[in-house]
């Protein structure tokens, strides 16, 4: 059953409302409880499709959440949600893995797909390329013509079958929605309901572990998920946003441990834009009710390239997502996003622009003092980036011969 | 306490016995169970340092184990173990976090070293730079002077004092154990015992998840390890060999889970090499009783050159392990290697060359007889690979206008 948060109808299929509003599922939160362990298919309670016996699917989630004194700010407490370590190096493996398994089933009952789709050049393509492979699935990849080589390679190498499109590649979207029944094709795009369900595991990962204190003790010995002593739940979320589809994942994921009674406080959700393309946190500082579509020419270059999407589809459900939780929109510019890229990898971690942008935002926060020095805040780095290091600036390695090497290391060799 | 695998001498400290053997660390397996989940940490009473509070080293393994049927070698049955969605991407993390605490907490008594080392220009160099950086650790890393610069820039975002050594680059292992101690840094190079006391909880978490049939089961329900319906303990585990650190460190493994009671009929260890440089698959095959260095000009080129080592210092350790359990060591090709890699992208599965080398391997063994139709058989696919896509070969892409995407999806427009 999928419904619209909107105005509350109810549909058997689609993806979009009559009120022009994106659908995600409903779920019976009554009495669910938190499993003992990470992972998508821990949470098959509150999602619309059966766990897949074994394979790739299975591998998505169980991320580590790190908590990380060296990326605190003003004495605001970090801890990081290394969406990275997913099997294709992204948080997209949530919603593939859902989405595909889904479009296997023949969830949400627009029958029985050839193959499943997405439109992306990104994290996405590569992601539903891999776990289509995994279920032995076709897949049709929607790429804008002008893709590059190293991303085309990137997704090539899964074995979809790769459509580069000649014109307006925001439009595809809908395109792709429009054409996927007919053409037998499940397009699992990037705030498509099954994929959502996937990818609000993310949170209720993090909101798990808090509960169990598994972000709480720091004792290394609970998996993965180890952090300074904490709260039963953390004080905010804080994820980029693109389309709105992760953002309203996070959302769903609040709203049902909350309407399970798994969570008494529930965290704020912060959503953080590139400068550079900002619909929804220009939407959030103006008041807007709903987040309009920017002129792609007032789309400037980025760092955070991957996240710079004008008409979000879900832009208006991540505006209601801010603005429910406390929390709010907002945008950093390319220099803020480089400093803060590098300060993740002085702490250790890897992590793309896109990324990067949560600990710009979170220092934006703490300046106009929305959150507080004390309080527990979660990144959560979608993804590790494949392309270039981490902006490391220039290497300043120096050069001794190996009979040098014993001075070098400060050693006396007499 | 360190222990030689080869005299069985003892020592409090160091790196290599009397008998020019690497040492590892002594445990007690006695009444050791097995963990309720994975993780490097949750083996804690088989290592010789305490879990660290939280951070980076606690998000180290964990990794799944995914059953690949379309990875299947006539009917052998394939499972994956996935060590790339390890923090930095490589098994190596595991080795480094441990390497990290325990330089922290001066084990094994070598005292209170300033600083980290390493000597790698791959993904042992990133893995300690980052786990350095998580802890707030100085860290050296001492790479050959002819570096690539995008090795290079991986490497210095996490911001290590990096070396460039002029010289002869295979003599810089022993060269840094040589200084380390004077120098105050802690050099955790490919087979010190702290990595290899890391290394093995790859095989231990293989092992448990076969016992507690979170690999047997496939109901996707238990974490991320899943796959077909299996036995107790997998038929063979196939690691790539370089060093022979991580050979060593399953063997390691299996040889605790055994004497622990654990594991009644253990897995046999197949060690695969790149055919351009395979000195511990030579010995093997000769039947020789220690692996004997070739010369630098004896080594070709290869796909494979994360694992092309001339000079293994744990290589007749892990000679040992391939005749103790009944495995092999042989080596492969750079075409079958590049054909495996593909395999594995076109499964889902993007793991780079050295990894490849696995199934490459695995369909040797089927061909020979050595590997039989229904065994399950672990392929441990080390690393993501950072550098390329998965060779995919030509990209037949095709290029459509928007106006005839209805068209090249099968839609009839009219």
């Amino acid at each position: 059953m999928l419904v619209c948060y909107a105005c509350g109808r109810r549909h058997g299929s689609g993806q979009r409302c009559d009120c022009g509003e994106p659908l995600w599922f409903g779920t019976d939160p009554d009495g669910v409880e938190w499993p003992d362990r990470d992972g998508v298919w821990a949470f098959a309670d509150l999602l619309p499709v059966d766990p897949p016996r074994g394979g790739l699917a299975a591998a998505a989630g169980a991320t580590p959440l790190v908590r990380a004194p060296g990326l605190d700010v003003d004495d605001a407490r970090v801890h990081v949600k290394l969406e990275g370590t997913n099997p294709t190096g992204s948080f997209k493996d949530r919603g593939s893995a859902v989405g595909v398994a889904g479009a296997v089933a023949g969830v949400p009952g627009d029958g029985d797909p050839d193959a499943v789709g997405t439109v992306s050049h990104g994290n996405m393509a590569a992601s539903m390329a891999a776990h289509a492979a995994g279920h032995d699935l076709d897949c049709v990849v929607l790429v804008p013509a002008d893709i590059s080589d190293s991303r085309l390679d990137r997704i090539a190498s899964y074995g979809p079958r790769i459509v580069r499109v000649d014109g307006d590649y925001g439009r595809l979207y809908h395109d792709a929605l429009a054409l996927g029944p007919e053409a037998g094709v499940e397009f699992v795009n990037s705030d498509s309901p099954l994929r959502v369900a996937g990818q609000k595991t993310t949170a209720l990962e993090v909101l798990r572990a808090f509960a169990a204190g598994d972000a709480g003790g720091g004792d290394g010995g609970a998996g993965r998920a180890t952090a300074a002593a904490g709260p039963d739940a953390p004080d905010a979320v804080v994820v980029p946003v693109s389309s709105g589809g992760h953002a309203s994942a996070a959302w769903k994921a609040v709203r049902e441990a909350t309407a399970a009674g798994l969570v008494d406080d529930p965290p704020r959700l912060y959503l953080v834009q590139t400068a550079a393309c900002a619909p929804v946190a220009g939407a959030f500082e103006r008041g807007d009710d709903a987040v309009t579509r920017l002129d792609r020419e007032a789309v400037g270059e980025t760092v955070a390239y991957s996240i710079a999407n004008p008409d979000p589809p879900s832009g208006t459900r991540a505006l209601a997502a801010a603005r429910d939780t406390g929390g709010a929109a907002l945008a950093v510019d390319d220099d803020a996003i480089r400093a803060a890229r590098r300060r993740f990898a002085r702490a250790g971690m890897r992590v793309e622009a896109a990324s990067a942008t949560t600990l710009a935002g979170l220092r934006r926060l703490r300046e106009r003092g929305e959150v507080d020095a004390g309080e527990h805040v979660v990144l959560v780095a979608t993804g590790v980036g494949y392309g270039g290091g981490g902006d490391a600036g220039p290497t300043d390695a120096e050069t001794v011969t190996r009979a040098d090497l014993a001075a070098a290391l400060g050693v006396d060799d007499g």
